[in-house]
């Protein structure tokens, strides 16, 4: 500072990499979503749980797809006792410490459901944020695969309550035990070949991505991508590749369902998985749940190291156009599985579990493609102007706007510099405001209050011979008694809610 | 694990210090109260935003309360490009990095309310987290007074909203242009002072906690507390503590405004703080708040160094018995005020604004305490319990499950180990199931269920005598044809519900 050449440093307002701010449409449309599936939830017998956003790291443990980065993809920071700790990167991780830690006050088997934000340390990219919103559905101490066979119907129902026609989305069902039951028969049981089996998994997962050929060469030698990017492969010949590539291409069930039967006998847990796969097909049909709702379907993977039976996945089938110009089914909105040992990590008896997640920013955007949300729309501030800046007249304006709002509209006085009257019609104009209301000295001494209709105003000046019929019925400013303030602006948003009605059905 | 002797180390599930997780009662309860604030809020014209919990740690800046440390008090972490990132400590900051990074597509005045988690880094203890949320009203870009009595009736609103009646609270408003100019005409003006004005300032927070004899000791020499901890005093003589005291012990502001004006003359921005305060009271009691709802009362400071003109706080004033079992009034529950110079940090301009914020969870306390909060009671399932394991046996169950969410009513059907019935019965009693649904093979062979009402059997169990002519109109279980299902749960319920309303009513 006594340096004169040293000018102060103005800072930067940047938001950090990889994170958004979020707009008001935005946090509407997400809040209007989580209600209806809450409302579904909360039917299943599913309560509110919520853990806080951080967590000791050792108990979050190891469990991010795609990594095998131990400290790398959280956010950690060591606390002044010199544990670390880390922003949770899922709602699994939290719950299973949150279960642990109260395991004597909990009420087995334990339905809870949680919305929140989730952190991932990764490099950002266009549509990849570092703090994003899962909304997840749980049940502990569940052993039996009725309970997944719940869940499945839960994302069912969850999709059609968010208008989501049937037909429109189909949950896909897996078991990890069949799947591991066929990488054993092809020679890749035992702990040793963990890494082999992973690589597998990773390159079933991409099966929508690449396609059998691309599955292929990633199980295989290895996957040049159009970059020119090589990515390893698994490494197996062309009978185990085979194998696998009938298991994840099964498109009947009912009709594959024999062959694979045979194909995972003699393994320690194949059969056992195709069992509780028919069992779950069964129940579901039973439930009145058809196939064009929750469907069995091998190809289903989820990435996640730490499922150990039924996997399931809801799917929106129908196609958008991406960034290419091409048409593509929508994909994955969610999915899940049981997870048996995550709480048994904390405990010394087993505690089956099993739960899924919805990503809440995906679901959205295939609700914003489908015209499901945004109905309820929301209708801008009424303002009142302001003509003098006494505090009498001031209190006038702020009564009105009072009187405004007690009649349940949206109403404000306008806050910014006042003196020039045009910023505030601008303002009005910007901000979408339906309706202006203004009072100056002439108007106050005879107790009036001018209304202008600011959308019929709009009309008026842009697009006269088209409305002739419609302009007849209300002009687009009026005089009125102070008094009957609030009634006359009732009729305008009236007037302007037919408007609307009357375009939209045009 | 080659090593016999070493065991596999059980991981301990316990929460990081100074956190806690949320119970369904706190989530709905505050679920509750914030639907009720946001209708408030929206209905004064404000629209919601949100920013992501990371801020750079530069834009942050220093104005933690209570914190000369510059680094501490924040969570903070490096990121791989070396920049430092932390985690928001209020909602104020990162609005004005928001603004100010978007500042030619925003229309100003802006208003905005946010709700959200903030976090401080700091020693946790009873009743004190590192992570509690915050709700937050602004309108940046509103140079004059008359947007801080605007947000002065917002918070009187609210409150009422809520269901704190006319009396039980009051909005105090303060100036920090009257304050500053007492210190003035006490000798303390000047940037070299800046430093023992912030200890006045503290030190006049402190006047609810210790009273003028206290707040004259911290004024002065020092004060040492109970347990003989020395806070260092200011430094004041006798005569310039008798000016803060006279200040701030102000009950009757008309009475007391002459002499403040008096008190203030000739200092920089003291008059101007008085006109300012005068202002504010006359338009507000305009639009009707009186002064048991909002009132000018100098003791309020507002430790925030950032704030440059009015200050204003929400007290709640009805008795509380504290932890020692004195009544004590319930004190402060949010407040706010004008910081013009937090957005300019950024800019090359002036920008002027105001807001308040709320303490969630102290304000839900305060409700609860009232018994203002959670009368929408949430009805635990129905559960539908399991007789037989087979697919067949557990279609039907599932499919009673859906019918009765089909109709509204939550429900689940029994997920543990359903081998043992009684633990069926319960869970359903610990969970407090209203009603379980009962079908075994005899049953299902008649197409009959047996409905238990659960209240009822314990209340019959429990209060026979008493409830005499209650229970003549209905009994603890009956046996209903299957399709009759729904329509005998509701009955039930419906009679539950009315024996909650006769209890309520004796």
């Amino acid at each position: 500072m006594n340096d004169k050449q040293k000018k102060p440093q103005k800072l930067k307002a940047r938001l950090p990499r990889g994170f958004v701010d979020r707009t008001a449409a935005d946090i509407r449309a997400v809040s209007e979503m989580t209600a209806k599936i809450r409302e579904v939830y909360e039917h299943y017998g599913f309560d509110p749980l919520e853990t806080p956003l951080f967590e000791y790291t050792d108990a979050l443990g190891k469990f991010l797809p795609d990594s095998d980065r131990p400290n790398e993809g959280v956010f950690s920071l060591q606390d002044d006792d010199e544990q670390w700790m880390s922003l949770r990167y899922d709602l699994t991780a939290p719950l299973a410490r949150h279960v642990a830690e109260n395991f004597n006050e909990i009420q087995l088997p334990y339905r809870t459901y949680r919305a929140g934000y989730v952190f991932r340390n990764e490099k950002p990219g266009p549509g990849r944020f570092r703090q994003f919103m899962q909304f997840d559905a749980d049940t502990v101490g569940a052993p039996g695969v009725q309970a997944d066979a719940e869940m499945c119907m839960m994302m069912a129902d969850t999709l059609e309550a968010l208008g989501i026609k049937r037909g429109d989305y189909v949950i896909r069902v897996n078991n990890r035990k069949v799947l591991d039951g066929v990488l054993e028969a092809i020679g890749l049981g035992g702990d040793d070949k963990a890494g082999q089996r992973l690589n597998v998994l990773r390159a079933i997962d991409k099966l929508d991505k690449f396609g059998p050929e691309g599955v292929a060469l990633l199980l295989g030698p290895g996957r040049k991508d159009e970059s020119g990017d090589f990515t390893k492969g698994a490494g197996l010949d062309q009978p185990q590749i085979d194998k696998v590539l009938f298991f994840v291409g099964i498109k009947d069930y009912a009709e594959s369902a024999q062959r694979l039967a045979e194909l995972v006998a003699g393994t320690s847990k194949g059969g056992e998985g195709v069992e509780e796969l028919n069992f779950i097909g069964a129940l579901v049909a039973s439930a009145g749940y058809r196939s064009d709702r929750i469907k069995i379907d091998p190809s289903v993977v989820r990435g996640l190291e730490y499922y150990t039976g039924p996997v399931y996945e809801a799917e929106l089938t129908f196609d958008v156009t991406n960034e290419k110009g091409e048409k593509v089914v929508f994909g994955s909105v969610g999915g899940g599985g049981r997870y048996d040992g995550l709480v048994s990590r904390f405990m010394g008896q087993p505690v089956p579990a099993t739960g899924f997640s919805i990503g809440v920013s995906r679901l959205m955007t295939a609700l914003k493609n489908l015209g499901k949300l945004g109905a309820s729309e929301v209708i801008e501030p009424v303002l009142v102007t302001v003509m003098d800046g006494d505090v009498e007249a001031m209190g006038r304006y702020q009564r009105m706007t009072q009187e405004l709002r007690a009649a349940g509209i949206r109403a404000e006085m306008f806050q910014g510099n006042w003196k020039k009257f045009g910023n505030q019609l601008k303002y009005a104009d910007r901000r979408g405001c339906p309706v202006a209301i203004i009072q100056g000295g002439d108007e106050r001494a005879e107790g009036v209050v001018q209304i202008k209709d600011l959308i019929e105003g709009k009309r008026l000046s842009g697009e006269i011979e088209d409305n002739a019929s419609w302009r007849e019925a209300r002009v687009a400013q009026e005089t009125a008694p102070e008094a009957d303030l609030v009634a006359k602006v009732k009729e305008i948003l009236a007037a302007q809610a037919e408007d609307r009605k009357r375009a939209s059905n045009v």
